[in-house]
């Protein structure tokens, strides 16, 4: 069978044939090798160089919104056909306010200090070298997601501000959308000047070209997935690329002994229900037993108010007894909804071995007003990112003051928490000598 | 069959059924479970705690001296049996001063600052969220190395120190050597009231043993794998666990036509005989045309003098006679002896991209006057350690100033170079709030 894909970035696969194995493999080899030369290139590019480049790619989205749009209408006409819900048909629309909002962020990326070249921490050796860290791109960012169509645009602008050449390949849903945006995102850079080859994606939605990005290793440097549960565990399973996972958050509030009650009610209202979808919503409340019975009728109200269903251990249904019994399936669960776990438990040291056994060491809040609790739950929480007296959903790149991010790392490696463009780079060691032998 | 081994770690296997898949790997599973447990505690020592169990492992180095002599003596009777060079029979030999060694490097290693807990970058946000990074441990490290003994402490140590547990697996020729130091190290930990399971040792040579080790992704957070290229590659390819790898050397140094020729000179031969066998020496040297004729007799003299084989390209053989004709093959060799591949190249562009294609991304030097030549070479050089003016030997973490170092990374990801206590750990994200909710 013949399938005839657009042609993406300026190149010339015409056609692909995605029913042969090594055509498709002689494909995805190619945009590697066609990545990793454009890489050192765009390695070396002048901030000003690429701000422009992305002040194209911000102009082209907005002037090409019509064709972007009939592209995307083939994608929800696809969904409705496969009965996809209305609030999923939903977040793949695309349309003049939303392509608007993709051609903003991309502005905003681009005004984003540049952090190629920053050195770091340079010092003085006694034998006069001057030595430190200086910030340089990773390389071939390999990307995959399952998101809105946006992701493509907002993953290409940080790939590419950063340094970095990225190989796109988005989710089946939206496969008309993400190569509508990339082949505009493509000419947009070509237009600028940048190398061809600097932002790519996968022109077909053969699961087996994941496969073959996966094996790539001397072409991608990076594997960053961001999507379900089952992507990531193949993706682990199967690359042979170093990966940083964007998993599960099943984040959970504690309540100390000595939190001010009349703050911690509205911080896990805000963490469960401003928007219970996200990865930083809470999923989980614990309690400790010297406050829960004072806490939790009040907080109770308050979240069944706002139409949250509880969970409850034991202790907790005795307390609040319109909560459902939780089960042991429970304490795993990230709802994504208007649901939350409660847990009675009696030892600060209770509440840390719990989260640290049960979380997916996202995001976690404690309540306390105790100095000494709230550092020693820093130091024992194994997870990206450690809230004290404040919302879970707070863990965010732009919360955090970073800007956009590519995502939330749930590794604990490079990168941990929200990966925005430093997170992008890497850092050579730089050493100023003036003849410098060792002895 | 059933094979006794030693106890290594105060646990009750005392035996170990080599042919038995199952029970070998049970055995990892508890290690990996023993040391998850372990790394939750040895997370949150305090320093002063850490460094009494440091001092009370070298303490026990040093009174345990015989007990290791005696077991290496094993190790050096098989190794001669089997045939090894006399070079590698000494590198495996411990004695008393070796052995002190040891200890001194564990309390040099107690003496570096404490990484974990160290706050970086907090910053303000608009709304009073004080937030920024906090250094942590990675947790649970899995070291895989074929190295003299001396690394089995000073691994352990480094491990230690920042907070990981670790699992060691060293190679079969120091098996008894290497049993008998984390014999000691985890009575001298336990005295000390580290948790049992922060310092544990494979105790079997069986490969099955690292395969298991690789697919326990939920208790190993990261595999340090340092050897041979195969070994690397079997880990790389094998792991389930994210790896960070030691891997060869291929180190070039570059003579620009800008060059100070004086300092170029003794910087190569630093570079190439200062210790040959070692990843940071220098395998190739590429040389400018335009200096070529006059840089090429006088470094050749130096470097012959010194008994180094030179392999050279076309134009290195026309001007150094004695130089042998170099293959396609040299250009990817780290030699790791006193050979030099040498090239001469007629643009700065081709000297990079040399670099970039025949190199191991370790360290590269560029002997040159021109600061703007300096500048580029650091931006287009992907390697690990750029190194201007001064010799490739100083790319070692105590040169760098950071002590000890457990390897040197050739990865990109996490830490790249040299990779000592800081690298052992990762950040993770802390907000000090007040009550604040995300609106």
């Amino acid at each position: 069978m013949l399938v005839i894909c657009s042609v993406v970035d300026g190149t010339n696969w015409n056609q692909v044939r995605e029913n042969s194995m090594s055509d498709l493999k002689s494909m995805i080899l190619e945009m590697g090798n066609r990545a990793r030369q454009a890489s050192r290139k765009v390695a070396t590019m002048e901030p000003g160089h690429k701000n422009t480049a992305l002040q194209e790619m911000a102009d082209l989205l907005r002037t090409e919104t019509p064709t972007i749009v009939a592209e995307n209408a083939k994608d929800l006409a696809a969904a409705e056909e496969n009965g996809l819900t209305s609030a999923m048909v939903d977040r793949l629309r695309l349309d003049e306010k939303r392509i608007d909002a993709m051609a903003r962020a991309v502005e905003e990326i681009a005004a984003l200090p540049d952090p190629v070249g920053e050195m770091e921490n340079i010092r003085v050796r006694p034998n006069g070298l001057r030595l430190g860290h200086v910030r340089a791109p990773i390389g071939v960012i390999g990307f995959i997601y399952e998101s809105r169509p946006n992701v493509t645009s907002d993953a290409a602008a940080l790939c590419l501000k950063s340094g970095n050449a990225v190989i796109l390949r988005g989710g089946k849903e939206a496969i008309h959308s993400n190569m509508a945006i990339s082949a505009v995102l493509a000419r947009a850079v070509e237009k600028a000047g940048v190398p061809e080859g600097a932002i790519q994606i996968v022109p077909t939605i053969d699961r087996d070209a994941v496969g073959h990005l996966l094996s790539m290793k001397e072409y991608i440097d990076l594997m960053i997935p961001r999507g379900g549960k089952s992507l990531i565990e193949r993706i682990t399973r199967d690359s042979q690329i170093p990966v940083i996972k964007h998993l599960d958050g099943n984040c959970t509030v504690y309540v100390d002994e000595f939190a001010d009650l009349d703050m911690a009610v509205p911080i896990i209202v805000n963490a469960k229900v401003q928007r219970p979808g996200v990865c930083n919503a809470a999923e989980t409340l614990l309690v400790h037993s010297k406050v829960a019975e004072k806490f939790l009728p009040a907080a109770a109200a308050t979240l069944m108010e706002k139409g949250v269903e509880l969970r409850g251990c034991k202790r907790t249904v005795k307390i609040v007894t319109k909560a459902k019994p939780a089960t042991e399936e429970d304490w795993y669960t990230e709802y994504l909804d208007l649901i939350l776990a409660v847990r009675v438990i009696d030892t600060f040291e209770e509440a840390v071995d719990f989260i640290n056994h049960y979380g997916s060491h996202h995001t976690e809040a404690i309540i306390t007003d105790s100095h000494t609790r709230a550092m020693a739950f820093l130091r024992a929480i194994d997870s990206s990112c450690v809230h004290i007296n404040c919302s879970t959903r707070f863990a965010d790149g732009g919360e955090y003051g970073m800007g956009a991010e590519i995502g939330i790392s749930t590794d604990k490696l490079h990168a941990r928490g929200p990966m925005g463009l430093r997170e992008l780079t890497t850092a050579k060691w730089v050493v100023f000598g003036n003849g410098q032998v060792r002895g």
